[in-house]
């Protein structure tokens, strides 16, 4: 499995706007296991994206799907960056998506 | 909902022990949506646990349950420390267990 921690940091007050954009059609991406989207409590406009596929290049490819070039694009101009990045490897637990 | 989404590390060498038993007896926690095991692939020896609560006291009866104080006895002695612990606010997405 593949998997990313995010931490995205929208332009002020754009936070519940870019969430929404993150959800959209979030359930149609092969091989996604989990993707969630969650407000960071302790700093007002941060926000997490915590995601596991089944495979690297199934991520890689879920960056090619329309919806989701769509959504690329529609964020880009609220976002103002992001604050950290980590790439992990995902070894089990619960609520994977068809487990 | 409540999330969490911690790194920890445990002591050199003690990484996959530490990780099995982290994913002992997962399922059995009402109100876990989600709970992600992961390696960090960067740093040799780092853990990313994700979680995803129906509510913050849901997350604070799991840790009375017996096989969760079990866990925690046995996975202190391996355990050097937190690198993060950060509090969310889960607002959606896809993978969370129920939905």
């Amino acid at each position: 499995m593949y998997g990313l921690i995010g931490k995205m940091r929208p332009k002020p007050g754009e936070r519940d706007a870019l969430i929404a954009i993150l959800l959209e059609g979030v359930g149609a991406m092969s091989g996604c296991l989990s993707y969630i989207v969650a407000r960071d409590t302790g700093e007002a406009d941060a926000i997490w994206i915590t995601e596991v596929w089944d495979s690297e290049a199934s991520h890689k490819a879920s960056l090619q799907l329309p919806a989701v070039q769509a959504a690329i694009a529609k964020a880009r101009p609220i976002l103002a960056g992001f604050d950290s990045h980590v790439v992990t490897q995902p070894v089990g637990g619960h609520g994977l998506a068809g487990s």
